[in-house]
């Protein structure tokens, strides 16, 4: 078994667009990512994940954001509010399938305790998941509430860890470990220089393809198609909410070129969210008539491009950053094992 | 017989919301309105009405737009595009039901010749409808693209005709003669001084409520409830596509208000739209990120109020401005005579 | 001040179709319902209250269910599956704006320890809710899980206490004390001799409407139009989940009568579910093609026509069996006091 | 230049669910397909397909029926009526941008015409389009609506002529030339032995992808991205309509396999609807509560993957199929030419 390897080190590079420097949600200034890990004796492989979309208080500024579901089999908390005011007030927490109530517990309890926020008596909680059931005892309580702010209060810029942590510690994709992978595309000059990250959090199945590139020893998957993935794009683009819903939707087109089944059982979900201070929601512009910057319908193109090539690049590295993991198929009651996928020899 | 009257000469005025100067959706600056009456013989009782959402070329000058169905059985042309883009590139046009198809040849015809429009090759038509086969033989091929576009061209500012003019010339609604109606309302300056102003061609029945008020010798009608209406509403407030789609929403709520059925058979569509420049898509804003005016989900409140009211008046004048019509039913295949609601002696 | 009487007991009846014998949402065979009411010193003024669809396990024997959103300011969890698949397979818990994520996890608990739900390892929690804020000190974590547990294992069938119980514990209405409120419609026998009940948690605002009927002593109210209302229907009719979703749709028309305000910041929500045995989605019917019985498009328009008179009434129940409530202002941070509602001297 | 062949000849099989007889949409028992290609002078490059869902009257015997889009720049003629009845009641005619109003009009004459239909007052008329225009002048008159009215009377079973015929006459896919495709896919009797047929007309662009197979001499294709796709989906499988919602989102998927750019100015959208009898919606069905045979969401991922298969065959078909094509570029007024796709020699 070769070392964890990401998706462009072993050749893998969908599209011609650059990556930021981290190739990474991240590369979107201001975001930020916390991962909790938990494993616990022979059966808890789980955890959450945080997506922040700027250091502030996002309750105070509030960024644009739109929501795209292919198949809505999944627990995703928030969404109808998020659709109706085209917004998000709150980090972004990705967990098991039935943890879902302790993370919006989490992110209640952590925005009123934000300054600023003491009097703050209602909040729109975004919350994804997807079921690590096959290799975590999902049906007992962790990550805990604690935990889940645990991952909030780090999350951090920078390199984001990819594979078996967070909310990827027991999912899994295409019939092998699939778990957190990240990518991003910056747009040339004349495209207006916009960054597109996408962090997945990966749990499904189909025939794989890796951007139909013919790899060593490498077979079609017999895999498991039932699963989810959740996915969130940032981009500093200033975008209105409705075009973020539709750049949302090509994280399905990046998804779908993976090979993705699109089954019955799966939770296929995007959410797209914009970093610009330009659209930024602050006090201020909720308080009167205000100019905002819009990208327009006829430019939005490239930026549709980029979130299918980041998206298809950062399942991929959810893939081939994940190292084995030994834990517990809950639905059929006995230890389990799910190998990393690796490539080549 | 009394003389047709308007709602709010009758008393009947929903709200505190004063009206605009017309108390019509030409209140609203810019907008534009043009009625073809087609009357032929003794079957033919149909027309087509032409709404301008400004006074120029609308493919050019786009304006944002946001579309409101609450029971979708009707054949409205161009929602699909409305939607993902959030905008209408046309005039609206109201007609019958099997005139939509010809209705969407005038609109292409009218836009391809306008001035600018020379290499044009894609358009989308907003073409609404309601059935008037109660008055009118709708198998017949009226209104022709003739007439349709013949409203177009006359359609202008100032008082608008109401009743049984244009797309009303047929319609039935709570079991009387039904057709055009308008009215707006002007919100405080503190709120911002907008305008609303709404259209409708109404079409549909249920248990007739007039703003809550006891009308002398007014019986509870025992009506067909089947039908739909078609509800316009203009307004210059500089609103983004999505809080435009939210006040199509309270048309409906002021539909409900009229005691619709709301049955199945109806088709219940509101489209919104925003004249104002500052949020209008021009060439120059379609080619480059620009700045544009936008009122906070916050703020919008009173505009919903207002919307709610106007589209509630906008249908009693419909009714109450509507003669007498005698035509011919398609469905039973014989004449048929649809009275003038008259309230009081 | 007068003792709490039901509206129909005032002479206020929306429309001319009969109620079930307890004009209740347990008119429908099998509908459950509990409430827990949690008043604790000054400030705790919240609860919660459980709708079962039947006696049975819900998760195993699932029900088909459609969702109508109005205004979508709102915390709703399982709305994305729910439209999905077209089912519920929980309870449904309704209760304080920043309870949800407790109400999750109790749901869950409580299905998880089923008999015959030993591995089951993904269930969508159905969740709605409304922001008693005005009257409860809603930060501080009440409904407890165990709380919202024991609302689940107390439902009954039978008679449904209405006003300030339950999740309307603490929740305000036209600016008078809302609250828990149901009411029931039944078809004649040509129309298939269907029984259709609500049940409302009522929290917004607007200018009141008492089904058109004017009654002594009583002024427009002059109301905080912000808040909210869950709507949930039940009915016996054998229903798809697309006609369920427009009947819900219908509870909308019901909520606009009463002169809602449909404003911003209300999340106005319905959820209809059918208990009809012929379409309960048994075991043995998700496991192959089997015949359902389905009430077709033509055939529905009655049961709209009850959904839209028994949401209104169910509405005007919670206001009027609502008692004066002293409690705590979230956002005001101080004490309040909501007046209940009493028509007539 | 060799002579065209189909995907499957040239040894791109994607997936291996076997393919229907004919490898067609018409191996779903009672479809037929019309197509009526318009080639006058050098300037008109058009024409017209026409799919019916079964040889009888559809108006009286609707099918179930749901729609998908994905990014929705385009005139698709009723889609909100097909998705709040869940049904077409007409054949569904493809044809280019400018000629939908002609299109409805065709559909109206011919469905007015039908024996039984001699009082029909209403109808959704089904039509879609892509836009030919960089290959015919499509400011001109043509499809005429007799040429459309012929389309559907001139539609058979048997075979389905590929390329550019119909209403793919003129399109362009992946800078070559696109135009009609099919394919279909029979799934194993232990999944019900149910087949899925798939017709497009691509119109689209973006990076093609051959199934991940690497052929001879293709190199990635410079191409316009702009464009649109209209997909059609047929099945002898009983299904929900809102099963048929989720069919047609899985052509999607089929879609953004083959690399599509899912550009702003693309209108993709995907019909599919059910001729299985035990759903159909006959007069007796709609006259009263009756059984129907409905394949439950657990059953329903073999019928998902079939339609991603079959819809990425349908368009290699397309371009495969499609002979070199010189026309008229409307927008850049002047003469084009556009090659046809041939891979290896």
């Amino acid at each position: 078994m070769t070392h964890p390897r990401r998706a462009r080190d072993l050749g893998i590079a969908p599209g011609t667009l650059p990556t930021g420097p981290l190739n990474a949600i991240t590369d979107v200034a201001g975001v930020r990512v916390g991962h909790v890990t938990v494993r616990e004796g022979e059966r808890i492989r789980t955890g959450v994940t945080a997506i922040l979309p700027h250091g502030g208080n996002p309750f105070q500024d509030k960024v644009p954001a739109g929501l795209a579901v292919f198949n809505g089999y999944g627990k995703l908390a928030g969404a109808t509010q998020l659709v109706e005011l085209g917004e998000i007030e709150t980090p972004i927490l990705l967990t098991n399938t039935l943890a879902v109530g302790r993370a919006i517990e989490a992110v209640n309890r952590w925005t009123l305790a934000q300054k600023g926020n003491e009097r703050v008596a209602s909040l729109n909680a975004m919350v994804g998941e997807t079921n690590d059931s096959r290799l975590n005892d999902i049906r007992q309580p962790f990550p805990t509430v604690e935990q889940m702010i645990n991952a909030i209060e780090s999350a951090s810029d920078g390199p984001v860890a990819e594979g078996a942590v967070g909310a990827g510690a027991g999912t899994v994709a295409f019939g092998h470990k699939g778990g957190i992978g990240t990518s991003s595309r910056v747009l040339s000059g004349k495209d207006g220089g916009y960054t597109v990250g996408v962090l997945v959090q990966s749990n499904y199945g189909g025939d794989l393809r890796l951007d139909g590139q013919s790899v060593k020893n490498f077979k079609t998957l017999q895999a498991d198609v039932d699963g989810s993935i959740m996915m969130i794009l940032a981009t500093d683009a200033p975008l209105s909410d409705r075009n973020l819903r539709r750049l949302a939707m090509r994280c399905h087109g990046g998804l779908a070129r993976t090979g993705a089944a699109l089954s019955n059982g799966s939770g296929d979900y995007a959410i797209a969210f914009s970093t610009a201070e330009a659209v930024r929601r602050t006090p201020d512009r909720r308080a009167a008539a205000s100019p905002i910057l819009d990208l327009p319908n006829d430019k939005i193109s490239p930026l549709f491009l980029a979130a299918i090539k980041a998206t298809e690049e950062a399942i991929l590295n959810s893939l081939l950053m994940a190292e084995t993991v030994e834990g517990w198929d809950t639905a059929r009651a006995k230890p389990n094992r799910v190998k990393a996928l690796r490539l080549g020899n």
